[in-house]
């Protein structure tokens, strides 16, 4: 069977729907901390928002979808285009080890250098020993930590501007 | 003397521009492989530009420019409100020891509170033991390391859209 | 009375809003071709968002919301910096005749102004005599008429990215 | 031969500048008055850049690009979706009457309805009676006149954030 990277589309919805919370549960985002529905709906929403610089793709194999990848450009100090950070990748469970992980990426890749950004970069977690593995056959890991302060209102509608 | 951190203006270019030099110079961008001079003008112009979220404080004393920090907003996909990456951080030498980074990020942190802003995060290299020590004392260090892909065309305008 | 011109606030949502249908009721957006309730709020939430460009101005007398502004900032081929598009000014029925509307272009001007923007431009529907006079005490009138075509979908969510 | 109307490419350079200077001629803006070229290069780089929602059609037949159409999308306070404000639209003096107008009309139309825009929109000059025999053709003209007012600093970069 063929496996197809492509964008995203509307009636993908309940199928990717069953991806998303399968990504959200790994992250510990499910029962009392699941993502509210309304940002899932935000998010879906902005995947089809010619405005939104926020692109999805999905791994359909025979008319099941079963991988997705969600990336987005944002502007950078050291660069004039912009750069493509790769927020969220999730194979379904059932379909591990078939290199759906590496064709996602690699299909970020295609579309990020077409758009013409200088690079992708994504994080993962220090302990995700299965994803490392992966991630060092196809990126450097150049020794960069993150360091996060939450703000009050997380998840909500901002206050007011800056 | 009183440390004010404000908004960067347009008659701070000559000192802005010695404190963003010697903060690419410390990340080896410097000489040969310095940061090309269009990019400098794309990222000044960008902290004036209404459309752009990218952002400049500067930390002044006594009529003097002794810090600088960068911030942009960005989409989220687990969230609905934008959230803030810090990206450079800077304090001249000579004013070291003096809280005057600690000062410029809660500068950041309040106009992303304002922003609404669930999240400010940055990232910093494994080995930068002295920042670290700041950094311990204002955020989180939730394990994440970056992964990073270097596309053809660096610092480049790209190519064609997505 | 002192009238005082500024940004919206979160806890101006009750007031902003009668105002807002006021609008929306003189451009016939009311009973079955009301803006649908998910549009005002998405509108609402832009204005407390700091990654888009989409503000409001009221005008406050004595505690009470008298007139609105929203304008936003975008992209322009002939421009570097954007230009300001004022999109929706009105003036409570009741406190007209007094500069309201006036004190609210100026406001966006002000704003505009220290942005940068080289240009703020809003649309008139030809038959509005009363507002064309104020508005010709203000700006320009270049002779520029609008074409439009509605595309399938109004006020919906798109259907993918181009 | 075919007309084929297709995104601007790189390698289109040259021959996009002379129909873009051909348009700028046409609106007073050559000699003194001449679009700074600064403003071209921006312009022309923003089609490439995947963060911003700028775009660029062209008409080619036989090899030759015989006219242009750019177009945006921005935010608007009565819809979720972006809308679609074509800027500029030029066909070359010796390709008139041959459709050419038409065919990047239509173009535009077909990449916003996919785009999800909920509408697009342009200006045209109330004496340019020959344009607007071809967008009564493709268009309403619902009867809205623009009003603007230039700030200090035209063209110019800004001069700081509102």
């Amino acid at each position: 069977m063929q496996l197809e990277i492509r964008s995203v589309r509307k009636d993908d919805f309940p199928a990717w729907l069953k991806l998303w919370e399968g990504y959200n549960t790994f992250y510990g985002r499910s029962g009392e901390t699941a993502l509210p529905s309304e940002v899932t709906r935000m998010t879906w929403s902005r995947f089809f928002d010619a405005y939104e610089p926020v692109h999805a793709l999905v791994a359909e194999e025979a008319g099941t979808l079963l991988g997705l990848v969600h990336f987005l450009y944002h502007r950078s100090t050291t660069d004039i285009a912009p750069i493509c950070y790769l927020q969220d990748l999730f194979t379904a469970p059932e379909a591990r080890g078939k290199g759906i992980g590496r064709a996602l990426i690699l299909g970020v890749y295609e579309r990020a250098r077409i758009a013409g950004a200088p690079e992708v970069y994504w994080l993962t977690h220090e302990t995700n020993a299965v994803a490392m593995k992966l991630y060092n056959s196809v990126a450097e890991k150049p020794g960069f930590l993150v360091y996060s302060r939450t703000m009050s209102g997380q998840h909500g509608i901002p206050d007011s501007k800056p």
